[in-house]
């Protein structure tokens, strides 16, 4: 019996779970929902429809889980809470502060209807944070680091596509290599985000820009408060040939690590590091929806209902094996 | 309330896990359990007693879990399944193709007794399972390859010391870098563990040895069946001051990565790894030990009685803190 799975939103995440679904013998797609005009959508999979948003109320018998697509600003805030009254839910809200209270509004809705949502999935929040508490469980007497790129921040790139003169922008954020090898070797410094992780961006201008206009628009870039004062900041002017050829993928990555003492008095070091490399961001985080809403439908069959995270998942739940055979190969 | 944790068998192991439960302020180690004389055995923590093995049978009210630290040729076969009639236990069972056959045998006496038990606790297994499986239920379309070291396996060094002629000696694992950074880079080979790790052997002769001697001993190490005939193994002769000096410590570590296809066709490169770098193995182990004893405790607290592995373990459940706390801090 395959775990049958709608889509809610169909972009670069929505696309990544489509394909994600596919290298999954036991999961399905049933239907794809979207805000534009159904018509116009052509989706990647044959014989499954596109439909409005609130058709899928009237699907309710044939989705074991809908897994939610939107945005973390504009969507998920609400659409995670509504479609949890009709529906098994999985997605990937990721606005790290306002986790606790989108979690309590999601689990009232789950509550009242027996449904199960696993909130916040892919990878950071997601893995990463499943890393830094099993870490943080394991080495208490130690301090757990987050390090994120090489990637494209797609925030800090729209925030310089608003710089007047700016055509197109790409922001990569990369982490210092000599902060996190002292690290590595077991250093426990206090450390800003800034003093990780240095910032490099791309810009294509406008046509009537001059050098003096660039000269303004590399100081507005650097200066700009949160998103790049208080990063090393390297701006490269390009063509738009060459950010179509150079820079049109979604790569990104990052590292938890997390260093302490073990033994007695914590003399001896242990490090431990979880790490990730990715062409594309939207697929890898579509990927980790896919296992979770495998979980997520379990844990429903299993009476297990509300609001979770990834937190609160077993391991074996995300795995289409059996108990026997993860304990056969898997351990 | 404290979780009160009883340690059984005071090796290496058990030290490590007293030393765990030191930096834990939640667990509370209220006895150690061993084969010897207690009034032989003096540990670390004061006004905490040294007990005869069955004396636990007595202390069942006083112990919330019990952490067996046997060995996984000899002790725990027969002391998981026999303690966990009388206590939650938490061990290192780490022999890989006997896990099913062990978690039926622990599960029986569990079962039967409203107990819990978490088995096979450690890296490998445990956290390198649990990545396996996570990693492969997120990235179907891949390839997950495990490498061990730098590190010393103490039943290699056992093996060497059984040449006649040789009077101490200590084998490192270490994995090859190379096959490594392919991986890294998203290749896909199929390997053997002796294309991905080498052997290094440092051996102190006994004092009547002749340079003859010696090639014979480096002859009888590589050719070792099982051990080393199918390694490229490096042997180096030292002295006994230089095995001390250089050599005491029981450093370990490895690597799980995890490389796959993401996307339309799987033509996206996703890498997942996670890694070790441990100055004292068996530290670190007693460091996993505790952090299990503690979601042990609170699986049984809510009638999850068995025997489970960490792919059964919610990753919460290793944390002191509350859950709001963990999404607040952690997510």
């Amino acid at each position: 019996m395959k775990t049958r799975v709608g889509i809610m939103g169909y972009g670069n995440l929505g696309r990544g779970v489509e394909a994600a679904i596919k290298q999954n013998p036991d999961m399905e797609l049933v239907g794809v929902f979207t805000r534009r005009d159904p018509a116009a959508v052509t989706i990647q999979t044959e014989g499954v429809g596109v439909y409005k948003l609130d058709d899928c109320k009237t699907m309710q018998d044939d989705i074991d889980v809908m897994i939610l697509c939107g945005g973390s600003a504009a969507d998920l805030p609400w659409m995670s809470p509504e479609y949890a009254h009709f529906f098994n839910t999985v997605e990937s809200f990721d606005t790290h502060a306002d986790i606790p209270w989108h979690v309590d509004n999601v689990n009232a809705s789950d509550i009242a209807n027996d449904k199960t949502s696993i909130v916040s999935c892919g990878w950071d929040p997601g893995l990463f944070s499943v890393a830094r508490v099993m870490t943080g469980a394991i080495l208490p007497a130690g301090k757990a680091y987050t390090f994120w790129g090489k990637g494209v921040s797609q925030g800090h790139s729209d925030a310089v596509r608003q710089i007047p003169g700016v055509k197109d922008a790409r922001q990569y954020t990369l982490p210092v290599q000599d902060v996190m090898d002292a690290i590595r070797g077991g250093a426990m410094p206090e450390l800003t985000a800034g003093q990780m992780h240095t910032r490099e961006v791309f810009v294509v201008c406008d046509d009537d820009v001059t050098e003096d206009d660039k000269a303004d628009i590399v100081e507005d870039i650097k200066t700009m408060p949160a998103y790049f004062e208080d990063y090393n900041t390297t701006v490269h002017f390009i063509t738009e040939e060459e950010m179509q050829r150079d820079h049109s993928g979604l790569p990104h990555g990052g590292f938890v690590i997390r260093s302490g003492g073990v033994g007695p008095d914590g003399k001896d070091k242990a490090v431990v590091e979880f790490s990730l490399n990715l062409d594309s961001n939207p697929e890898f985080t579509g990927s980790v929806l896919v296992a979770c809403a495998r979980a997520c439908h379990r844990m429903n069959q299993e009476g297990s209902y509300g609001c979770k995270t990834m937190l609160d998942v077993p391991p074996a739940y995300y795995s289409p094996m059996s108990r026997d055979e993860l304990l056969e190969k898997m351990m």
